[in-house]
């Protein structure tokens, strides 16, 4: 059972967003994400995100919300991932994340972005202020299966295809 | 690390509590309580507090919200719960559960019942519609110690004493 947090900076209409593409045997090798990670022993979703945060960009988040949780599940692997979303921060950004080349983003240009197919689910909840959603994302590999939001399954053909 | 859920379920000014009087050795002995217990592998936030409502109670909720996290920690122990309300219901209430009695207790006399001191700031939350919260509540043995919401400490003066 894993526990991440991932956060969706935003500003001028764009996300602070790393495209994993420094490590080859990364899971999420190509693709773009939010700045995450797992948790540390005792760390509260917020003290994990302000964390993840600073160390993969070098900022720190002065105002912040937690927006919602979604559990990943394929197969026996299980994720509590929890969202937030941050419009303020300070310090200068550095683009020494080990984890790909962190850039912002226009969000206008995100579906045309290689992204987890579940991650386009939770990017359009957040887009449309869904008050504090629980998502459960089902994949079969790397495809999305089904993606449960607060306990009723939604239609992701749109989104799959 | 543990995960649970807990649901406060409302109806006519009252939640449904439970009295946890059934078993000596429970660390919540003589303690009032919502809904809940651990999440089974793979389940979701949502299906761990349907179920464990189905099963302590014999209610299926049919209307229900996510409303926030808490991070319990105390010393090396560390507990993440899913806090629930619920509007609506079906089925029969059964007074089988091996926890404790249940009861449908006067919202207004929660300040007089036994609680953990913890407790009463997430219930206090739920009053206050706060939305999508993340509060951590440290303990030191049974005493709340702090409590910091969305990552700012509160003044629980007023809670402890």
């Amino acid at each position: 059972m894993d526990m991440t947090t991932v956060c969706y900076i935003e500003r001028d209409g764009k996300y602070l967003m790393i495209h994993r593409n420094k490590r080859p045997d990364d899971g999420n090798a190509g693709k773009w994400l939010g700045v995450g990670g797992h948790f540390e022993p005792g760390e509260s979703p917020d003290e994990c995100v302000l964390r993840e945060v600073r160390e993969e960009t070098g900022l720190t988040l002065t105002e912040y919300a937690f927006r919602g949780v979604v559990t990943f599940v394929s197969g026996d692997w299980c994720e509590y991932m929890f969202v937030y979303t941050a419009s303020a921060f300070e310090g200068e950004l550095t683009d020494a994340c080990d984890e790909g080349d962190i850039r912002w983003v226009d969000k206008a240009s995100l579906p045309t972005l290689p992204l987890w197919a579940g991650d386009r689910v939770f990017l359009q909840l957040l887009e449309e202020d869904c008050p504090c959603f629980s998502l459960k994302l089902v994949y079969e590999g790397d495809a999305l299966a089904a993606a449960i939001l607060n306990g009723r399954a939604l239609d992701i053909r749109g989104i799959v295809s």
